[in-house]
C-alpha cells in the first residue's frame, strides 16, 4: 500500500472529521477565565476519548490549572511527540461575532468554505488535523504510523503556568526524538512552511532619576537637568544611522544565515510591500544591509516598547520631571543569551549618563534565547518534501520573528528540537471576533500530516 | 520735613498695620473655588473702604468673575500704578496646617516673627506695605505721595480670565508712566531685588505617527518604524554637547546681558551650589559657557515636559506603537516671540521625520514674549537706590526664570514697563500648607515703599 490509500481515506471521511471538530469546537474551553474551569476538563477528556478510540494509552493528567492530555500508542524507531492545546481565547467583544462563537458551522465564503467558531484555528482545528491523520492511517493499515506521544495542553492561552512542571516532572515519559508543534500558519495562502527560527526575547525597565522631586521649568530650567533630555539623548542612540544597534557586543554569537537557508528566502518573494502596506507602512526601517525577511526572522533587534515622563494631561504643565522611565525589549537570534544582552546594554546606557543622574532597574533579568532548530536532522527535509508534494509549491524553512514558548521549552526542558508545522492562514481572526479555519487548510491539513509521518514516522 | 518722620510714623503703627492685615487675611477670598465668591467680593470691598480711607477715590469694579478693585489719588509729575492681588489659593490638603488658615496669627518662631495664615505672603501682606507707605505718607505730609492708581486683581490664582478684558476697556484709565507690581520676593533673606527681566514661555504638544495601530515587536520588530526611536532620536538631538539648543534660528533676537546687568549678577554671588543642592542636584547642566544665573534669568530654553508612547502598565507588552507624544515647552527672552520659535521647532522637527512618519500638531502657536524693562527710566535706579537704603544691602535688578503675566500685559495692552519689587523670602510657602510672611519683611517692604514712592513719585 502507499500514501494514496490513507489520502483517499482522509477525502472520504472527511465530512466525519469534521462532525468531530465542531464537536469539539462547542465546547467553551476559556482557559483563562476561571467560569469555564469545567468546559477545560471537558474538553480533555472528549480528547481523551477520541485518542483512545485511534488506540492511543491516554490520559488526562491534572495540574494546579487545567489538565493536560497525555497519550501513547504505536512502534517505530522514531519516537515523535505532537503538541498542540484546546483551549480558546476569550471571546470579546461578542457583539462584533455574526454568529455564537461556540455554535460552529460550515459557512460558504467568497474566498471557499470555511469553520467559523472560536478555536476553529486556534488551535482545536490544526491539533485536529494530526488526530484525523493518525485516523486514516490506523483505517487503511490497521495501525498507528509510528511511535507517537500525543501532549495536549489546556492553558497555552493563559501563560502555561504549568506547562514547564509538568513537564519537568514527566521529562523522562515526554522526551522523545522530536516535536511536531501544530500551532503556525502557511507562508502564504498555498505555500507551506517549517518554521526552524524563532527569536528569543529579552526585556528590561528602568528608571533615571535626576532632581529629588518636579521642577518648575521658569525656575529651574536651563540649569536643572531633565531626565526626559537624557533618555531621548540615550535612546535616541540605540541604533545608528544604518539601523544597527550600538550596544557594544549586542551581535555577538549572531550568525550569519546559512546560504541554503538564505536560497530558500529569496524564493519566497516575500511581498514586504504588501506587508508593511497592510498596516500604513511601506519602508523597512531596519538594519539597511538586511532583507525584510531577515530583519523579522534573523537578525536581532532593540526596541523601545514604553516611554514616559513629565506630564502627559489634558494642556500643559511646565515641569522638569524628577525622572523617567522606559520599557525596552531585544529580540535574540543565533546563540544571543539573555543574560549578556541586558547587561551590555545597563552598560551602555549606565556609561552615558550625565552628572546627578542614576538609573534605577527594575527587574531581575529575564527572557529566553532564540530556538534554532537543528536543521540536519534528515526529518527536517524529509517533512519539507512532503508538504511540497502536498500544496504543489515547495515548502520553506521559515523563521518566526516572535517566541513560541512551547519550542523554547521542549529545547531546555526535554533537550529535543521541534519541527513548528502549521495551516492557519493570515485572515483566521485568531484571538479576534468571527474566528474561522478554512476547510482547505483543513483537510490538506490532515493530508500534509499523513505525508509527514509516512517519511519521518 | 524729611522721610525719616515718615518712617518713624510706619515703626509707631505697625501694630496697627498688622491689625489690617490680620482683619484682611480672615476672608477666605478663594478665587478658583465658587464657593468663595462672596468671599472675594468682601475682600474688595474692604480694599475699596480702606482706600477710601487713604483719600483715593476708588470703586470695586464688576468682572464676569471676581471684581477689580480700581483707585485713584494724589497728585505728581509721574503717573504711578501699582499691582496686587486680593484673591489666595486653595488650602488643601488642610490637616497639613498648623492652625485655621483663615484664623492668622503673628507667631514668634525660631527664624523671628512671621505672619500666619493663607494669603499673608501672596499677596494680602505684599500689597498692604504699599497700602500702610501710602497711609504713614498721608499721617506725615497730609497728601499721598503722588500721583497714584491702584489696581487690584481677584483672579490672579485662577488663572486672571478678566485681566486682558478690563484693561483693554479701561485703558485710558489705567494707563500710567510706570507700573510697580508687589508679588516677588527678595533675592536672598536680606538682599532686595527689582525684578527687571521676566522670560517668555512657548509650548507645543505633538504626536508622531508611524503604522497605523500598534505592532507585535515579535512580527514587526526590526522591519517597522517605532514611533518612540524616531521621537527619541529627534528630541535627544534637540541640545547639541554644548548644551545649545540646536533649532536653527532659535537664537535670533537673543541679546547679550548688558555689562552693568552682568556685572549686579556677579555681585549676588549666587549660590548655585545651594539651589540645585536642595533640589538633590549639583551641576548646572545648561550652556557651557553661562553663568547658572545666565540659564535661569537670560537664557532661552527648550524643554521637554511631557514624553510618552508605548505600554507604561505594569508588566511588560512587546509593542511597537503606532504612536508617540510629547509636549515641549521654550522659555524665551530678549526679542524672541512665540510665533517664529514654534515654526522653527515644527520645521527642524519635521525634516527629521524619517519614511512613513507624520506629525499631527495639536495647538496653536501660542504664548508670550519675554519682558524686558527699559532700566534706562530713571526711576529703575531711584528704586534700587531707596531699597539698598533700607536693607543696608545693595539692590540688585535681577531676572526671573518663569513668566510673571502682568508685566508682559502692562506692556502689550498698556504699554507700559513694570517694576516688580517683593519681599517674599524662599521659606514662605506660597500655595502651600502654613503660609507666612515675616513680620520683618512686612514692616521693611512698607519702609521700602515709603523710600521708593519718596524717590520716584
Amino acid at each position: 500500500m502507499t500514501i494514496d490509500a490513507v489520502l483517499q481515506r482522509i477525502d472520504d471521511m472527511l465530512p466525519e472529521a469534521l462532525d468531530r471538530l465542531l464537536d469539539l469546537l462547542r465546547i467553551p474551553s476559556i482557559s483563562t477565565d476561571p467560569a469555564y474551569k469545567g468546559d477545560c476538563a471537558r474538553a480533555a477528556d472528549w480528547l481523551v476519548e477520541d485518542l483512545k478510540s485511534l488506540g492511543f494509552d491516554a490520559r488526562s493528567a491534572p495540574t494546579p490549572g487545567h489538565p493536560m492530555v497525555v497519550a501513547h500508542g504505536g512502534e517505530g524507531e522514531r519516537h515523535i511527540l505532537f503538541y498542540g492545546h484546546y483551549d480558546v481565547q476569550p471571546v470579546d467583544p461578542l457583539n462584533l461575532w455574526d454568529r455564537d462563537p461556540f455554535d460552529p458551522e460550515v459557512q460558504d465564503t467568497a474566498k471557499g468554505r470555511v469553520i467559523r467558531g472560536r478555536g476553529s484555528a486556534d488551535d482545536k482545528g490544526q491539533l485536529m488535523t494530526f488526530l484525523e491523520a493518525c485516523r486514516a492511517w490506523k483505517a487503511v493499515h490497521g495501525a498507528l504510523p509510528g511511535r507517537i506521544t500525543i501532549f495536549l495542553e489546556g492553558e497555552e492561552e493563559s501563560g502555561s503556568p504549568s506547562l514547564v512542571p509538568f513537564m519537568t516532572e514527566n521529562a523522562d515519559e515526554l522526551r522523545s526524538d522530536i516535536a511536531l508543534i501544530c500551532d503556525t500558519g502557511l507562508f502564504e495562502d498555498d505555500v507551506p512552511a517549517i518554521t526552524t527560527m524563532l527569536r528569543g526575547l529579552a526585556k528590561t525597565e528602568f528608571t533615571v532619576h535626576a532632581a529629588n522631586r518636579d521642577l518648575h521649568s521658569g525656575m529651574y530650567g536651563g540649569l536643572a537637568r531633565n531626565p526626559l533630555h537624557v533618555l531621548a539623548k540615550i535612546l535616541g542612540n540605540l541604533h545608528d544611522e544604518t539601523g544597527r544597534v550600538t550596544v557594544p557586543g549586542f551581535y555577538d554569537g549572531v550568525k550569519e544565515l546559512p546560504d541554503e537557508i538564505r536560497a530558500q528566502w529569496q524564493a519566497l518573494a516575500f511581498d514586504h510591500e504588501k506587508f508593511l502596506g497592510d498596516v500604513g507602512l511601506s519602508l523597512p526601517a531596519g538594519e539597511q544591509d538586511r532583507t525584510p525577511l531577515e530583519m523579522i526572522w534573523s537578525r536581532p533587534t532593540a526596541e523601545v516598547n514604553g516611554l514616559w515622563g513629565g506630564y502627559n494631561g489634558a494642556g500643559f504643565k511646565t515641569v522638569l520631571p524628577a525622572e523617567a522611565h522606559a520599557k525596552v525589549s531585544f529580540r535574540l537570534v543565533s546563540e544571543q543569551d539573555p543574560g549578556p544582552v541586558i547587561t551590555a546594554f545597563r552598560s551602555w546606557l549606565e556609561a552615558q549618563l550625565p552628572a546627578d543622574c542614576r538609573v534605577e532597574w527594575h527587574d531581575e533579568i529575564n527572557g529566553s534565547p532564540a530556538s534554532v532548530m537543528a536543521i540536519t536532522d534528515p526529518a527536517f527535509e524529509q517533512a519539507r518534501q512532503a508538504l511540497s508534494d502536498e500544496w504543489g509549491r515547495p515548502a520553506a524553512f521559515v523563521g518566526a520573528g516572535g517566541s513560541i514558548p512551547i519550542a523554547g521549552y521542549f529545547k531546555t526542558v526535554l533537550g529535543m528540537d521541534s519541527m513548528l508545522i502549521g495551516f492557519g492562514r493570515d485572515d483566521d481572526n485568531i484571538h479576534s471576533p468571527n474566528e474561522k479555519y478554512d476547510l482547505e487548510c483543513f483537510h490538506k491539513g490532515i493530508r500534509s500530516w499523513a505525508r509527514v509521518l509516512e517519511r519521518i514516522a
